[in-house]
């Protein structure tokens, strides 16, 4: 997909670290055993596998965002069925060959981990199919919301991890001399990839230029093998101009100038999307507030670090057109489980008058 | 809605617990810290409230399903708005006003809990008004899945609790001299109540003969003032009978025999929904294996017990077409809340080459 | 004990809010359900009363720590017998007739909760009681260590809450018109009780000038009714001087200056009790260092917020000659249960040689 | 310390184990961040490393154990100092060699995880100096009791894995041709060992024989190189016979009958020591009840397997003479970790009277 060799091989770190995590998790999980209120009773919440859990992926981390869902997923008893990019099946197929190596070693069917190469239809029919207990789709905005409303028509679970759009904020006490070279970095870090990028990216230079914008930094298409665009940098737009709103997967930074934190925060607030933010400041009650009920309404909330930065031990994941998913660490393992909340008699005698009753 | 005196009591008893219990959660609620790989970073989980948490309700548990919801939601810092089922708005206006009271002998606005009186109109506006950050809806499959389709439109959070239709299963070793009576309880526990139940109750009864069935206790709507009709029993319907397969709200219990505890369990889980089920029985296997990832696949898992039993400690709610929901105990409270994962840089080096890095 | 009224209705506030909280906890406690590394086998941590919980107190806090004790143990199933100071003993009494009322309103025998009055030789003989089967114990270090001995002897447990003699650090970032009326008040805040703290307060005034300390403000005894000291500031000392590590229950304030956090944090850790703590800064990294492997070693660790605060909710204790227990929020539970880790074997054949084996 | 080889194998895979599980939890510890009453606040449970772990250990588990001490006592910010015991020397140098590649290989000092050779001299070094932060003593009841006494004295912390001495109690509804060869299993599991043993054996016959019990099976040292002794069996002794409370390390396997459920529980928890139990049964209110608050008091609570089984998921120790440290699973990180409560003013304002306030 056109990922430069250092955030390859991170990817593939990334699926290590996680399969590491999930084996010591894999003798943590389990409800607790709660006090009963009726004598001679005993109140377990128990956790099981769903069952199948059909994994939709994008082209942009072929291999990591796989390894979270996939890693989570056995360890909760689950089998996978993964559909990967049409962009990149030589990396689902390699991918899905070493695990099936690593089961079979340990006598277990490859087919535990399973893939499907194809496009829209099979995704389709993945989100349709009554036997795909949990649906985990990573993409789109726009595609998880067809995808999830599918799978909702069968009352399905789905897990999303859709786009994210959100800002990194740079107060006056940040130290400029690090914001910025972060800042860029969160922008290029995963963008430059294939050709249909590239006219995403022309596409929304054009469009901040008609939206008011000024292009102060890069705005063109570099002249070499590949499809590379420039670090382009646009000031001048309103804070709710459109082409901002939109998630473009390229190296663009729009920069705006605010007045206070207030307005700050509620610029970050009114993007549709709820990935992932950051502020830069020195400012302790500025960061509580950023982490409170009135600061970022983002599943990813950073201080003085890139947006792009998580780690497996969190919940990765966002709020509002994001799709409200959680991946990785954390409790999001629940997404991979059902719970049943199990009331056990074990008296001889069964009294007939307490406690919650309901149909 | 014609409930019987001693279960209203039991309703009104049920929001006060959940509000004893909601006290002491407030003082609990919260993410964890996790250790970061990164030295001079902290990685803190942390909860907000959603802001405004919309409430819509059937008509059966017009008190206690209300407080499950409001409790929690509050204690979480959330505000309510609340439309209860169009038959038991003077149930909904009472309970407000109590509320309204605390609030403001409190210093609170009792506007922190408000009430709206309507029909499906109101509910329609309230599934499809932004402003509303979770719409929690307890109700029939039916309108269950509309309200959710609706919501997940506008990408918002949804939690449902929809309708139940499991079995209780009696094995050879159950002690039937206490089946009996408390299958029996757990279908007319809260059956019994309004016009239109009268009709649904001779409708399947009707329907149930038609499928082979044959009533072999009650089937008559009772002589007397109010709506009732009598405890009924239907025997010889196929497992997979439509009838059966039914949530009807009425006295009806449809008998099967099965072969084994293989067959039993799958008889089970075939039914769309998902909230309740039970087994008598005492066999040490058998219990554990219905709690396991071949046993029951509801929401609420009971041994020796009828299916109507739970407490405010657990989570209660369904899988399926139930909703996969969870209000009241362990960690409902988490659907009235949003999550963020948040790194913290306090070191004066922002290193720039760590860590996960996505957009 | 001569504390003044306000202080006292906030100790009866404690009461009622521990209460609160521990109605709440009543239904959450409990140990996990683990996966099982063998097919047919439940792992289960369950978590039973202790029995008899002991609790001998202080004078200077004579509700509030019973409290703390009290609601958490008999939530967990315990029953309590209380030996309170024997200068506090009237408050004992009156808070027992109180307990015992709700025990018997609610047809259980108040007996649950008892009170023995009496002094050390009571003290003695429930530390050396094998049917004591918890023993909390709040007081001087020096009779910690002596009851913890006596408890240790016989292989039985103790909940020990000792001294704290800890430093409130005010960086130059600090708003010091803030920082010294807090200072102040976590010095005085329960100071000013009975005659013994009197002679106290006279003699370390005495050893203080004696290694070389100044007293600029204050330094004696009010002449008025009662038993008053005059909040006293000494200058001077070196930090340290073996009265600024002694714990006197005096209105003495011991002022250093001190060049860099490293060395302040280091002062702040060699004192021997480790309780409470405080930092009054804006320093984001300054904060966490505080908070980490190289900050305080209390077990209340505050920031912008003197050492006398503190929580509920929160776990209360402190490490090194403060005994390491934990009172009333967080998991402190645990120290007033027993908890077993549970294999159940619930299939039909029992596999010989899986797992772990020890004797 | 001749213990067969697949026993052997087995301790090296657990020490494999725990390593697994430990990297999992190294991203998981960490305590709650709770609601805080006060606006402007932020109240968290930080947990920090302890500092130098020692960790002395018996001849019967020479990796295993060092290695749940090991793994968990690192990953949670630790240093080690390892004393085996002077038996298995080799063994320690050992371990100690692999350790230190490891931590060398990834540019650690392998000092990390140090060694002493020695006999109670060193111990004794261990338990009094101060720098040891926890010392986590496995081995005797006699010896055990001493060493906490000796850490207890300077206010230190331990965490103590003593003898264990507990019953196999098989009710008339247990496979008798399962138990037996089980309750052996776990008689024999790590017995077999050096010559101490032998004496020991031999002298626990006798003593046997003194108070009563005849010798039905075995009782002899076996005529073979190496110190075998013969499995033993012992009938006819009373419950609270003296030899039958005092832990041998030696085959005898002591067989008494009993009335009812109510007696045996109580024979069961008679005994000092509160390690590890079994009951054989398939009755589902036994087994409940032996699992609740009248049931066994060890650490170890089995049904229908073996006393001697357990898993690293689960948290390893017991209660009463055993000495009330948990190792390996659950939350027994706790104790390799000091924990600080912590609350956060982040507000401009310190408000001066909220809350607990203590010295």
């Amino acid at each position: 997909m056109g990922k430069i060799l250092v955030e390859s091989v991170g990817e593939v770190k990334e699926y290590v670290d996680i399969c590491d995590y999930a084996v010591g998790l894999s003798r943590m999980i389990g409800g607790p055993i709660l006090p009963s209120e009726r004598p001679g009773h005993a109140l377990i919440e128990q956790w099981n596998p769903v069952g199948l859990v059909g994994i939709i992926m994008a082209f942009n981390f072929p291999v990591a965002v796989y390894g979270w869902n996939n890693a989570i997923a056995m360890i909760c008893g689950n089998v996978c069925l993964w559909k990967g990019a049409p962009t990149t099946s030589l990396i689902s197929v390699a991918v899905t060959k070493i695990i099936a190596k690593v089961l079979e070693d340990n006598k277990l069917p490859g087919a535990i981990c399973s893939l499907t190469c194809g496009g829209a239809d099979i995704g389709t029919a993945m989100a349709k199919d009554e036997q795909v207990n949990l649906l985990s789709f990573t993409g789109s905005t726009q595609v998880g919301k067809q995808v999830t409303l599918m799978v909702q028509e069968r009352s399905g679970r789905s897990l999303l991890e859709l786009g994210g759009n959100n800002a990194t904020i740079a107060f006056e006490d940040a130290d400029l001399s690090l914001v910025v070279p972060l800042a860029l970095f969160a922008v290029v870090g995963t963008a430059g990839q294939s050709k249909q990028s590239v006219s995403m990216f022309l596409g929304a230079v054009e469009e901040a230029k008609k939206e008011g914008g000024t292009v102060v930094y890069g705005g063109k298409v570099m002249d070499r093998p590949g499809n590379y665009a420039e670090l382009t940098i646009v000031t001048g737009l309103a804070h709710d101009a459109s082409i901002a709103h939109t998630e473009t997967f390229a190296p663009i930074l729009y920069v705006f100038k605010f007045k206070n934190e207030e307005e700050v925060f509620a610029w970050n607030n009114e993007v549709k999307q709820g990935l992932s933010s950051s502020i830069f400041t020195k400012d302790l009650g500025r960061i509580f507030r950023w982490l409170g009920p009135k600061g970022s309404d983002c599943g990813i909330v950073n201080v003085n670090i890139p947006t792009s930065r998580a780690e497996i031990g969190g919940a990765l994941g966002g709020e509002k057109h994001t799709g409200g998913g959680r991946e990785s660490g954390s409790d999001a393992w629940k997404h991979y489980m059902r719970r049943s909340t199990c009331t056990i008699n074990y008296s001889e005698d069964l009294p007939l008058a307490q406690g919650i009753k309901f149909q």
